[in-house]
């Protein structure tokens, strides 16, 4: 095929389909497999908005374009894209990449169909299936019922779409680590009711997003069952836990709830998005609530079970295909390669915080029970000032500049936010599989480095 | 590596993780790719669901699998799933497979990363910006927002979780094709108010889901107009028919809606998801209507112009990077490849329609004016009894067992329904780019096969 040669459309033409796609799978595993998870080079490179609009050149215009300008397209999307699975990406809760959900995720793309009826993903609705009776056996369900869903990250979100209006989201205080306070859920609820509310569902956090801290759900629980109200545990992000022998104890209680979201797309690495809501309830909840018969799709004259048709129990049609990056990952891994990667994750986050102990400039908003590790860098014209009266309005500038010198210098990425009464601090997340102590030990030498002047 | 060798994990082994990914993208070159289009091949292998459960070995074990084995399931996967891209998958009304968004979506895959920040998804979303420009100036808005978005397939479920309660939506009457009829919702929008209700939105259709029927836009416009409501156009199926010059007069007046859904994954085959919400609004009502300034993620003191953290504009958190695969496929194709596309799946359901007419057991639901061509498909032992009291319900009960047929033989996938007072028919979406006239013969050869003895 000739470069120049402008392509209107491939179609019927299998052999020069393949050519393509083998050139831009060697692209992608050259520039994002393997570049993109090298520590010699760069997390990202940053450009400008208006710089990158023209580098990109995105204006899509009447005139198609050759093969070989496809190609030099592809190169720059990623040369220009962040990074996720490279060792010194610590900005998210999702990082790394892992070869086995990333073939998962080719080869649901390559198929692209919808987990709504078994007549058109049969191997889907069995798989997904399979991987939701996986994770209730782990939250310790022996049945139950369960979608892959959205993820909301706020409840009061939630409450204003469903119409509930956010005044009716009552926040329960935490503790100075972040945990909810049983005795100040109780406390609320004798409030509510007492004001002629009706409380219904108490949503506790395992592992939330900015400290890492879990609620202590055995309290919950018991509060949950005195009212009779129901028990939503997020554990989107702490969920994967789970797997661990040693750090499960994090989410004791949990087999008490009545919900429980968990994102395997986090911890776990299985690619953006997997995400699961789990149901103790085994009465057909989630079909009785969003069923709507569409007669197009959900025909009951059919010649199979149509109780495999899943698609009247979410709220949408159709919907993606997210088992199969988990699944494969999981076969590949086992259990015990899960666990291995939960638990490396732990010791690592450890290992970060011991060596801060040894510097002088890292100061830790609390010892981590997870793998967030929230710490204030203080830099040398900050260090032994605690007392003077600006200190917290000057300190929590250091990470908006150290953020905008690492990424502008592509070295790595770590996200920093103000909490609560606590101005601007850097969270590191400890989740990438591939990481090491020296991934560790760069890290803190980057930030004394990129600090050393401030 | 050795075939039997145990793979707990790659990471850190780059020449292991670019061998599997190799190997893996050969399975899906000539699994999914090749022999997955290949009219030669199946278009589905049908097994019942406990016979594939136990063909796949879903269970998820301790132990984690050989590279070995783990090609043989991705090998299964594709076998035991349906072809959507197959020439011979009328069944939904997404298929064919592209090879550019295809691409597209493999370089999203190994990227893996969120939509929410111009931080961590700097090319995605600028791109995403020049996509839903493209897509509202072909609505016919110069300005206006938008966001890849959920679709939803019936506004009684919406409204149902909104909290609105499915009472609160009325159905405006069609006219025998399936096209709103004006003076009903004229007639409706002022029951409504005398009841002292307070209509706010009509929801219009551009392209119905079985019947393919456009709305007539202008005189809906006029009524809005005069009652001051807010007119979406769900444009899903039919939004795509905007890039023919021949054909985009179906969708006059959609200049004047205020909302526009439109799924390039359908028609155009981007892949599943892409769908986009256009807006002609240009209050940042997205980001009034669903902002909740989450300060983790969208830190006001970042070093770049954080409306570029558009993020805050959708109900979820983390979203899929939905544009690229769009993009790519447009670049490749021009709006002339794209349009030469609409008008030739135009073509070929009029040549599909037309031979119809010219064999004896086809009887048409209507005159199709857009890619759904519906009909019954009438078996030798009823032609001619239309007089009969129980052809209706015999006629009826033709297409299941034809569906059934169909799918265990593997040769091709046709949905049908029943719709209002019709009995079941199919309805065939001629939608894929690489038909041809071949394939509509085909398609017409095999249900006279298939249904000679009934």
């Amino acid at each position: 095929m000739a470069d120049s040669e402008a392509l209107p459309s491939l179609a019927g033409d299998p052999v020069a389909v393949e050519a393509l796609l083998r050139a831009v799978f060697g692209v992608v595993v050259d520039e994002a497999i393997q570049k993109g998870t090298s520590v010699s080079q760069k997390v990202c490179e940053w450009k400008e908005p208006e710089e990158l609009k023209q580098l990109l050149d995105l204006e899509l215009r009447s005139q198609g374009e050759s093969q070989k300008q496809i190609l030099e397209r592809c190169r720059a999307v990623i040369r220009y894209s962040v990074k996720t699975g490279h060792p010194r990406f610590f900005n998210q809760l999702f990082s790394g990449l892992d070869p086995h959900a990333l073939a998962g995720r080719i080869i649901t793309e390559s198929l692209n169909t919808s987990q709504y009826t078994y007549e058109i993903a049969p191997v889907f609705v069995l798989m997904e299936e399979e991987v939701l009776r996986k994770l209730r056996a782990l939250v310790g369900w022996s049945s139950g019922d369960g979608i892959s869903a959205l993820c909301h990250y706020s409840i009061q979100k939630g409450a204003a779409f469903l119409g509930l209006g956010t005044d009716s989201v009552r926040v329960v205080k935490a503790d100075e680590r972040g945990k909810m306070v049983p005795e100040d859920l109780e406390r609320q609820i004798g409030m509510a009711e007492a004001e002629g509310a009706v409380p219904f569902l108490v949503s506790a956090t395992s592992g939330t997003t900015v400290l890492g801290a879990f609620d202590p759900l055995e309290a919950i629980a018991d509060v949950c069952q005195r009212h009779g109200l129901w028990l939503h545990v997020d554990a989107a992000w702490g969920g994967s836990v789970l797997l661990s022998q040693t750090h499960r104890h994090l989410l004791d209680g949990i087999q008490r709830a009545d919900s429980v979201a968990w994102n395997p797309h986090k911890l776990l690495a299985a690619g953006l998005q997997c995400s699961a809501l789990l149901l103790q309830d085994t009465s057909n909840l989630l079909k009785r609530c969003h069923g709507s018969q569409a007669s197009y799709l959900f025909q009951q004259d059919k010649f199979y079970d149509v109780a495999l048709d899943t698609g009247d129990k979410v709220v949408q049609c159709g919907r993606r295909v997210d088992c199969l990056k988990l699944w494969l990952m999981w076969k590949a891994q086992g259990d015990q390669g899960l666990e291995r990667r939960i638990d490396q994750a732990f010791v690592l986050a450890r290992y970060l915080v011991e060596e801060m102990k040894k510097r002088e400039g890292f100061e830790l908003v609390m010892e981590p029970e997870f793998v967030n590790v929230c710490f204030w860098f203080v830099p040398p014209s900050l260090r032994g000032k605690q007392e003077s009266p600006d200190y917290h309005e000057r300190l929590s500038k250091v990470a908006p500049v150290l953020k905008e010198r690492m990424v502008k210098e592509g070295s790595m990425m770590i996200g920093y936010q103000p909490h609560g009464t606590r101005g601007n601090f850097f969270r590191v997340v400890v989740a990438n599989s591939a990481l090491t102590c020296a991934d560790m030990d760069f890290l803190l030498n980057e930030l004394e480095r990129l600090g050393q002047d401030l």
